[in-house]
């Protein structure tokens, strides 16, 4: 009798990339509010879920990760992680949400907890700028004047360079974000007739608790999004940037809201 | 109107990580047979398999992809990647097939191609010695006492090695053999009261085309797997080898055969 | 006429590998203090300096740099590093310095730097737990019972592993530290005939200013060296282990002590 | 007594990043000739050389190492890297030779053998179309019409990229060719009054013995350099591009032709 919460299932279920939930994380995040041609960004958004605003965020976050009784951050190869994920603003039954078109990480154990989730998730290298506790040219204060920056290269090119420069405490975190997140679940039939007809294919809503949120610095920002031969992620470039953000979040995830079959 | 084979879907379908199928692949090969605990293996086995011999196959594989269209394989960062797989030999309804408890690939298209097929892939780093058309001391002749080596790593591990000297021409693949292996897609639910019932829990068997094969050399060979603290492979080490193989084979994939709901 | 500190040297000198000092550091660093076979770790100095203990100290630091007017930090792939450095306890003419038989770094600017310096620079990548501001199941805390985890690999194969549970603030540093260190600046020659007659074979000591260090942390650690076909670092493994540190550091450097010719 | 032909230097010697040559190397070749502003290229030329013409060459290659006693092919991970050059057409004292201002490379051990022979190596990432002894629509025949590509990536940004269409066998190697190219040794000082006074910087020239060449296939081909914010290697963007080339090549070294002290 084989098990585990996700393949590969093995007899002790040691094996599975994805050990059950309840999944718990810590990250380190850098934020930028922007926005986009309203008409595209419509486009981009599944059945079930209508456009708020044209705004958007991408965040870049450097996380660390462990399960209920995995200690994984004492074996941090298995534990850290870096992310990009850019949000649109949507609404679901009239309530706003965001939406997920793109997000990477470095991970494939991140990887697969997102599909999960209903995050599109794909490998790409996320950098962030850190602040230390010391002085130094070779960081920023975390804090008025405080410069970062961060970058999101997925096969050796890069597709999105941000800077931020910290001005002052903000009240509430940038909008969209990622609390409450709209996500699609899909999961695709390979049997010839079937190609465009999923297993899996679902509006779900995320679910998390135990969120704690550090002081949020708000500042100036830029973003670049570059050319690419093959994603649509640059239809989705700045026409203007409003904001940029730095702070760090906790949170809980093992459980998930059933919106909306999709087949 | 979003679409796209896998996730991300986007309005033009250009983005998503896996295009439709067909799928063509070609490959070099460097395989070892060997034996382990028949107990042990059977134990690894999902329902609606039975254990067929205690012999199993590591193959060691540097795989050129393109799709029906894509022409990937000229920028090659989207089309090669190398590949470690572990098979079984087990039956399904007194046929014999091969079964995958193991599987690490360097790429997150190649793990959602997998998923998808039901291979239970993982991020790890394959290295295969290469034949070249000159002679040198630095790479082995393809043929009669050329020596190869292979390994795999995950995560900063080292977690099998193997070694083949070559000896004389076969006139048989390796067995197990990766076609017509039977597999288990699986896709879990979060949905915090069901995370012991997936969304798709299925037994499927590989289904491919225009399968080609080079001439095949067999020899001598050796291999190790190490010991590792997290993954059960170490199970499966080998109680001993029989036979090295060194090959090359082209496939094209777009079915898949549905077996059995095991949900 | 071309220019740039180092190779590649061009028209307007920005393409240089690493530019001219100084440059600027700050990391956080987790370090285990520990005791090996005093004959061996006598073994591994090179002529001009004697063993003054068989303590030795294991570095991993998570560094962050900058150029004086570069301002990498803000462009990160370019500034960010993880180094894991091994120290011996030596002396110099009666005076206590530490020496570095092995050190590895995870980018080639750093790489570089340390050629530069006499550190013996090979390419690993270093895994060190983060502590973050908030209160997590994925995060120790930074004080008292915070537990702490690094790892090394290179090439695929874990070399190193270390565990640190915080217990209290302590008034030194780890010994043997880096501040001062000795080292072997080695640069060889191709010419035939000259292949053991090095272009550059010198001792020198580093020098460093506006040196800070956080309040330290220390407590109980395990360290352990894993075997490795090729390379000597087992022949260092620990017979004991005494500490843990966990602190930070803010450096520039931009000088070295010239202290002897051994060609 | 510590030795080794390079950093670290151990008691045993078997540390060494690089161990002693002879060193063999067996590659395959992807190469595109093409022109370039002509003052522009005599701007990279260091002292000794002077311009032969503005006709660069970019070479891609897959390599294979071995040391004189190391079977390192057989455990690939040490033995496997791919490398871009990119030649400029030089003369020194009145002879053809070609200069390298530019080169990448994936692995450390291939970086130090390179310092120590004067190629100015730097960390990228090279990917290059390979042909497979199968018909398959993922790879291109080594033939007339096969198609190959490559790129050059290097902290997560491309630099280069290049295709290759094959039409006919040729008599001659592309030119600038790397044998017997004149190089530029070059390592630091630190001391702080001799930022700007190296302590080895001469001109050599390579050397090399039991230099195979595989038949050569010449045709059609195209090269983009891109934008870089810090690297001048688009200022020798190609004006025109004449011709591409696909080959094999093996060669050993132990030896370097000195050719002149610049300090």
């Amino acid at each position: 009798m084989i098990k585990g919460y996700t393949l590969p299932r093995t007899p002790r279920g040691k094996s599975s990339l994805v050990p059950n939930p309840p999944w718990h994380f810590v990250g380190n995040v850098l934020a930028v509010e922007y926005k986009v041609d309203e008409d595209i960004a419509a486009s981009f958004l599944p059945e079930g879920l209508e456009l708020a605003s044209n705004q958007c965020t991408a965040y870049f976050i450097e996380w660390q990760y462990a399960s209920e009784s995995g200690e994984e951050y004492l074996d941090p190869v298995f534990s850290q992680y870096r992310e990009t994920i850019i949000l649109l603003s949507a609404s679901y039954n009239g309530s706003p949400v965001a939406y997920c078109p793109f997000i990477w990480v470095d991970q494939d154990k991140a990887l697969m907890r997102g599909l999960i989730q209903g995050w599109p998730k794909q490998i790409g290298e996320t950098w962030i700028t850190r602040p230390y506790e010391l002085s130094s040219k070779a960081a920023p204060v975390l804090g008025k004047g405080g410069k970062f920056g961060a970058s999101l290269s997925a096969n050796g090119r890069r597709l999105v360079e941000a800077r931020v420069t910290l001005e002052e405490k903000a009240d509430s975190l940038p909008s969209p974000t990622f609390a409450n997140a709209v996500l699609l679940r899909y999961f695709p039939e390979l049997v010839n007739s079937k190609h465009n007809k999923p297993a899996v294919h679902e509006l779900v809503q995320l679910k998390s608790r135990d969120v704690e949120i550090s002081p949020i610095w708000k500042g100036q920002a830029s973003l670049n999004i570059f050319d690419h031969p093959y994603t649509e992620l640059p239809d989705l470039s700045p026409t203007s940037v409003l904001a940029g953000y730095r702070f760090s979040v906790a949170v809980t995830v093992d459980d998930l809201l059933y919106l909306r079959n999709l087949k």
